[in-house]
């Protein structure tokens, strides 16, 4: 049979990227707990109508579609939002608000692979429902924040625009949603000229066109300039007046949190995903140009679902990202484990090596009992090769005395030792 | 637009399910630290060769398959062991043996659905490879044993039998593999003359008929009786007494291992799964008829893809079944939480309630910061339906001094206490 090898765009994690992953999972978990994220689990399989909803042309038509055996049009999740806004129409529809919902798991999207990017991937995801508030957008920056820190990241920058703000110019000039959001897609893709052509073929103003052209170089780290610089090129668009006022709001509670966050503000980024209308932001390490998370607010999703209207904003993290980046700014994590092997001398003692073994696990000890069926002297080699800490000799003569040869295979040093004390020895030894 | 629901046989996970899942897949992953196995991901979404390849007729018919956007034939894994087997067959061909190696993820068949059986299920899967002792099945079969015990069920059995007396009888008859897996699928479903009649057909003699008649009566607890009469009944198949020894072999280590197990040995006993070549176990609760996990021997499955000729052992558990188990044993795990609503009194201080917040998230303290825009009263009466513990009021008068108001919702007290001593007040309490 010929060798088998992963999908294309798809991989394997062995033990050490699958050991940072579950790292990174576990920080993530742990932030949902601390912010008051409860954690849902919702199906890979999806309907196609549900995902294909609002999530924008360019990923629709990038899903995994088929149709199971039943016929039904379904759908790998490119996302974790449709699904959730599903739970939050439905199921979870008359939960007190605010609702704070933390998701974790693997994604899927058909995109030409490349460092980074992958057509199986992992997110963390949080979303915070039924407030409009900015201090709800803060919280779900300050969450991320708390996750890059967590994991070790040393230099990442958020960048941040607000979706409300483009939108109010646009509705004020007349500019469908379809037309919107073919321009959101250029301006994500930062073809800025292309948009452009479009806003000037929908009949928009002169005004509409040289504000637009303005905007998008409203640009840096001097956030409140850059909000004053906004608030008075938009002047007259009055939605757009309302969107900054909130986006001014936000970048003064990050302040006031004391949270030490780097922030470019950017005035003309858009986001791929339909669903947004007020802030939008993404996460970037100067290492390579690939966000390690984004989100956003967007006040109208659950009420398209068929919810109650829900205004909520939240933001996904990619996991296989984040590792990347740890790793290239040195930031995995030394994990020591004091592995033991336990040897049986002969045949006969087979029994009582897996006994000791389980004594040993009781209290925590990972040990691997040696099932090749070798003499000691090949299993010690075997456990050197492992870089294993410690082997148990199980023999006919010391076991008559209740005891065992224990062996530090750095030290090369061997003792006997009473069957209730090894626990103890291995447990004392380097703490 | 209309309610989305779940594709029919998926289902969600909400916060108490999901975290009882959670618990499970950390005791997994514990067993598989303190027995050595390695964690590996393997992708949902899999080559359909590969995944068909060795899976039996009956479970090929039920994969969620389709074809991706660059036409491959692609499936989702109906289980792990063949991308395990591809891995070891491929990228982690040249690692010394034994290989532990541990997975834990969602798997999809498109079985009808019925309680405790979904089209998207979870499986905590263990597989030893490249040894053929019998102390690597005793191995899998303790770490199940294990991970039962660890999630709090007290009633659950093994039953355990043996393919290799079946096939044993089998080869020696002059048996194809293709009668002899349909044998094994009636079988595996009690079909016992259904499956006699295809022995028939395919021309056995009469003593392997009444043979095998003999041998779908041999069940119990006394396992070394039946071992005895298994040996008994099967003399003259070579193969077949030569698989009964390494049955008794492996009943008699689990005694000396000192591993309570609860064992019936099923003589008659057969699984789906085409691959299998020696023992094979399912466990089972007296509370439903569905296996929680199960698994066993399968010695040419990694020759099969192509890679060195690798003994191996393996066991998969259905995390749903195992939820349903520890629900209906009243195994489920009590978990205490200690958290914290920070509300600002006024609109000026939401910065100060985020500091605050993020204070207390630094020292582990769950914290709900109020993001609905609430009157403190209005919030208080949402923390108590909320079941939070406390709450911390922050107040102008008092943080002018250095202080909030921490209120103990439980006992309807409160007091003003200074932002350096929140964290020891909220740790201190309660512990």
């Amino acid at each position: 049979m010929k060798a088998f090898k992963p999908v294309r765009g798809m991989r394997d994690f062995l033990a050490e990227e699958t050991s940072l992953m579950r790292f990174i999972e576990g920080k993530a978990r742990k932030i949902a707990k601390i912010y008051g994220y409860k954690e849902v689990i919702t199906p890979v399989v999806e309907s196609y109508e549900l995902l294909a909803a609002k999530i924008g042309e360019e990923m629709r038509s990038r899903m995994f579609v088929f149709k199971d055996l039943g016929g039904r049009d379904v759908a790998l999740r490119p996302e974790f939002t449709a699904s959730v806004a599903r739970l939050i129409a439905t199921t979870l529809r008359t939960e007190p608000r605010p609702l704070r919902i933390f998701s974790f798991g693997s994604v899927y999207r058909y995109d030409e692979p490349q460092k980074g990017r992958y057509r199986e991937f992992w997110q963390s995801n949080y979303e915070l429902m039924g407030s409009n508030m900015p201090e709800a957008d803060v919280e779900i920056l300050m969450l991320t924040n708390s996750l890059m820190e967590s994991v070790g990241l040393k230099n990442y920058v958020f960048k941040i625009g607000h979706i409300g703000v483009l939108r109010g110019i646009f509705n004020q000039e007349g500019l469908g949603e379809k037309t919107q959001n073919a321009i959101m897609q250029l301006m994500d893709k930062k073809q800025y000229e292309e948009a452009l052509k479009i806003v000037e073929d929908a009949g928009a103003s002169k005004k509409c066109i040289s504000t637009i052209q303005e905007l998008v170089k409203l640009k840096g780290r001097e956030v409140f300039t850059i909000a004053e610089k906004l608030r008075k090129l938009v002047e007259g668009y009055e939605k757009a007046v309302e969107a900054v006022k909130n986006f001014y709001e936000i970048l003064r509670l990050i302040r006031e949190s004391g949270c030490k966050m780097d922030v470019i503000v950017d005035a003309g980024f858009a986001r791929g995903l339909e669903y947004y209308t007020g802030i939008i932001f993404e996460v970037y390490v100067p290492e390579f140009d690939i966000a390690l998370g984004g989100g956003g607010r967007y006040d109208h999703l659950i009420e398209l679902f068929g919810g109650e209207p829900t205004p909520a904003v939240g933001v996904a993290h990619g996991i296989d990202r984040i590792m990347l980046a740890m790793q290239m700014q040195k930031a995995t994590v030394e994990r020591t484990e004091r592995a033991v092997m336990v040897i049986p001398v002969e045949e006969g003692l087979k029994g009582e090596a897996l006994k000791i073994s389980q004594m040993l696990r009781t209290a925590d000890i990972p040990v691997e009992v040696e099932v090749m069926g070798r003499k000691v002297t090949k299993a010690l080699e075997d456990a050197d090769r492992r870089k294993m800490e410690y082997a148990i000799i199980v023999g006919g003569k010391e076991l008559k005395e209740g005891a065992v040869v224990l062996r530090n295979l750095k030290r090369r040093e061997q003792k006997t030792v009473k069957l209730e004390e090894i626990v103890n020895e291995l447990k004392g030894h380097g703490d």
